[in-house]
């Protein structure tokens, strides 16, 4: 019944100046609204569409910006994990490792993520049932590691599109442990452009809303301010100058239902 | 921005008393809560999963029930159609005559019903994305009706299961008509007892929250005195005396969104 | 363990000269390939996309085509019935009443059907599971008529696509009813162009090829002397000149696997 | 137009002396029908559903094993990798490197088994589109190796289901490279019994007819002398002992559609 968190940020690190400007933005729109903040950005983009398509700027450049920004602006950082022998370094540094979807039966990741004691967000694979959760959070949960957080971003329906079931949020929180939504991945249409994956950021806050009026212990979205020219995911992600309004809808929501 | 009404009722018109039962006591309720209310009833189940499933009282009977609701309480009052035939006369009592999803894309159904000059409320078809009811609508619409409802209900999604695709709602929106979200068959599952229909009523608040949040201008929501043991959607129909609750709460999250 | 019979036709039936010129030119291909033939033709689409769709030459005037058909070439014919009041007057003339897809599960349309005495050949809904069919021939066989086909046309799989399970053919046929494989509306997709459906003609064979290998009693095709320009179905119909190389092939794999 | 080559073996290689007894038996049976054999076993289940389902015997041990099949019976062997560090190992001794389906976008190990050389096997994710694959495939062949398989073995339908599209088929062989059907993982029903996997071997025989009639360069079925009581994939794994039966059957679809 605690008010949602926000997991927020660019989808790649695109540079130490980059991640700070979004980091200080978000943070005093988060602050003015009461919401908690985790800052969240991707060292690399493990599996994009195509050999083509830009991967980030590697571990060794991102991590000293993760510290930076904790220091900097006092805030809990998220990054995501791909290989085993990644956790214990960004283990040292993030306050949360998150398992993207596609690898979240992959035992050994989940179990050296454990490992680090740090929180760890898993990502519910497009191919799985939100009851089959149980199982994957139990890798970590069975590896010592009680800190999980288990996020809903859609599911596949048909090719190249995918859709949220809401009936998931409650489902995953029979578990004990939080859920949160990630509105800006269950707006993608993977594969969606042929050579890299299409969206519709205009869905975001459609499903934003349903997430928090269901109940959610926090929301994962995307932002950038300029989404068109960004990287990747630029179809889903927020503009930073639309998140104060979109924030304040969806805390008065949380605010009502958490009354409830 | 209205408020939402709802269209509430038994699955099936079991009986006058039954009828009058219901309506009275739902209107007590919404009148209280200052939510407008449509009487729903069928009378007739015109595809049940057997043989030999009960399908209500018939449309003879019915037909008379409809007026003494309509008159005694002062309510308009709701129910489906699955004949041309059918058509003129229950357009002679009822106020909203509702095109059952599988029937939705049955031109001359739709255009008989069109006809009567009543609203006519277009359940969406399990089978078809939301983009495809402008052209169902249309069939309403181009035959001299403006007054259409669209109704979701869930989307296949696999064998004996539907989901629910909340950006459904505002892409139906774009039509300019009235969207309803139906959560009584939104958590059914189709076939799923072999000879009947089973459903999850521990989810019909969950995604009643979810399609106010997003913003309807309707629900559709069945209930029952005792759904366990009533003739048909008794796994999907909220008991009557937990009506008032969960429609406070949608009533509150309906007044905030609407209010933005 | 007979060899397949072919059900095929055009979409609509057109004209009187159209039906006879597929019918004549049908009937010698098949004769040549040792396959039975059953002519097939629709006198009304009578669910299609939008209201502009032209729905064929209605019934009075199909039916004297269709006996003539059946006295000239000494053929079986089937059309699909969509309302109780056709069912009789159609199987004064048809060999085989077809129940559409999105009417399988309307209880009065089954048992006018099956009280016609004819074969009913009830096509499976794009919103059920195999095993869901076996309640869906009850409502026929239960109604005093065991003369019921199963066919197989695609399963809704995300929107505006459908995709066959061939799992499927095994679960119907344990019924014991012959089981049919549409391969034209398998390849549909529904509504995918906006205001028609659209479809995928190079896939006939690929599927036809599956369904036969699997094992079935019989194959529903539609064909058109210039499917570009039919009024309906064009995307997916064969072209009637590609027919004889097509079922020669098909009938090469039937025999061997019916030889098992 | 060559025949089909045939991928078998047991899911997880459990000893020395159980894969040299299955590589004997299945080598002498393929032998006999003049069908190419890979022997296929996996050292490591890297994802199972729970981190209480049995792994395998893990790489160092298996190494050893997969050099003897190939020295004694003088047969290709296939293995699955899941991390980067382990291809350049694998690839000294195993002739066909295979990537998991769930890691088929994880660029660094795509591209860590380009560089082997060896040939690369790609199982088609559950979450991709068939035409999805040629970007997948690109991230090897623009690697420098153009030896690559791609794999079919079923697409998410709903929850805990798989469903073979065999449009996939020719989709995928468009790419120009060779296509194979994994019968064995298209009838899993993942997470289907809970706390593991289930499966409906019954319907190995008729998707891999399927497969063969549409066309494939390969089939991949995995075999076991008592699969009821196999470590894994027990519930879609064939009996060694029905094997030939099933082989003979489908050598003789391959050499009939081969031959049009």
């Amino acid at each position: 019944s605690a008010p949602f968190a926000l997991i927020a940020g660019p989808c790649q690190m695109e540079s130490r100046d980059h991640a700070m400007m979004i980091a200080e933005r978000m943070k005093r729109v988060t602050a003015d609204l009461g919401i908690g903040y985790v800052f969240k950005a991707s060292f690399d983009k493990a599996n994009r569409t195509s050999l083509k398509g830009k991967r980030g700027i590697g571990l060794a450049e991102a991590l000293p910006v993760f510290e930076e920004v904790r220091r900097e602006f006092d805030l809990p950082v998220l990054t995501d994990v791909h290989t085993e022998a990644q956790c214990e370094e960004v283990g040292a540094v993030c306050d949360i490792l998150q398992i993207p979807a596609f690898l979240c039966r992959q035992t050994d990741l989940l179990v050296a993520a454990a490992r680090t004691g740090r929180v760890i967000n898993i990502k519910k694979g497009q191919f799985l049932a939100p009851h089959d959760m149980k199982n994957v959070a139990a890798k970590v949960t069975e590896s010592g590691n009680p800190n999980v957080l288990l996020t809903e971003r859609g599911a596949s329906f048909g090719y190249n599109t995918l859709v949220s079931d809401f009936r998931g949020l409650p489902i995953m929180a029979e578990t004990g442990l939080p859920v949160v939504f990630d509105a800006t991945h269950s707006v993608q249409q993977p594969g969606g452009q042929g050579g890299s994956s299409g969206g519709e950021r205009r869905f975001v806050e459609t499903l934003s809303r349903a997430a928090v009026a269901v109940g959610v212990a926090g929301l994962f979205i995307e932002t950038h301010e300029d989404p068109d020219n960004a990287p990747s995911d630029g179809p889903n992600m927020v503009p930073l100058e639309r998140m104060p309004d979109l924030l304040k809808r969806l805390k008065a929501i949380d605010d009502l239902v958490k009354g409830f």
